[in-house]
């Protein structure tokens, strides 16, 4: 890997373990092994850094859900995949952790891959909804661009209760919660 | 106020827009216009002082949700009336973001009231839900606990929603999505 590439995957990685706030020049310059001054070179600044290890971290996202919400399947079976995957439950969510930093927030630059990679989820997960409703998978009750919001929250929540409680399976919980709930919707 | 409660209620709005690594003992200082110093006359020192402002925040979340989850009103009225609260979307949950910082969970006295909030309200709201299948208000088919996880984690959930959005709307679809869920279930 090249200097560029270890600088912005180290930013990457302390991003999701501390935040942008916590996250110093110096740390990542200390975990990428790069030489001092070396994200200047590459960057203008933190900030130039932190854009281009956010928008990494949002396409792998999308990517991933992409390839499960597309897969072949029901639409339910798909968006049930999508929910039950495997995540380190107890890291967080790298994009939706960004949400609590003010100074991400602030930024218009630093806060648009995360507000579009959420944008884009909930629509994706609406249409999958959609599909189901019209393949009679689904019943015709539901408001579909809201269950949609609930399943988001539900995933970035468990990551929430996971920490809190020290203990991964408390987001397993929350998923199955639910798709539970979801069960009394389902033909 | 007195100094000490000034220079609580200071660490505990900051420490609801910035979190614990963005705070620093000088930012109290200054929010709280205590002298300089007396943080440390008062308290040993940033983390004595945080668990000060973190368990008063946590006791207010808990006095909240036990209000509404024991008010007058069939089970179900009650959970739909705590999920529903107006809540300040765009600011997040006080004690849901301390989650995110690595400082605070890795400290095992600051993590403590973080841990008992959560786990009380899923085991308030798992009760509420036994009521309501008791009563005959909901049918037999939820798993409660997991039920309780995922309510707690669409509240949670949604905060990072509307703070991705920047609009609390999301916060509400969110929660109307789940409470659409739960009217599957509901006699």
């Amino acid at each position: 890997m090249d200097t560029r590439e270890r600088l912005i995957e180290s930013a990457r990685e302390l991003l999701w373990e501390r935040g942008y706030v916590g996250t110093s020049p110096k740390a990542v310059q200390q975990r990428s092994g790069a030489g001092q001054g070396s994200m200047y070179h590459h960057f203008r600044g933190k900030p130039d850094l932190a854009l281009a290890a956010i928008t990494r971290t949002a396409d792998d996202l999308r990517g991933r859900a992409e390839a499960e919400l597309s897969a072949p399947g029901s639409p339910i079976q798909r968006i049930t995949t999508y929910l039950r995957r495997e995540r380190e439950a107890l890291r967080g969510c790298p994009v939706g952790r960004l949400t609590q930093d003010p100074d991400v927030m602030a930024d218009p630059t630093l806060r648009a891959p995360i507000e579009e990679t959420f944008a884009w989820l909930r629509k994706r997960l609406t249409d999958v909804l959609a599909e189901a409703q019209r393949q009679g998978e689904l019943d015709g009750e539901l408001d579909l661009a809201d269950t949609a919001a609930a399943f988001v929250a539900v995933l970035q929540g468990g990551y929430v209760l996971a920490r809190a409680a020290g203990d991964a399976g408390a987001y397993t919980q929350a998923v199955d919660g639910v798709l539970g709930l979801l069960s009394g919707h389902v033909r």
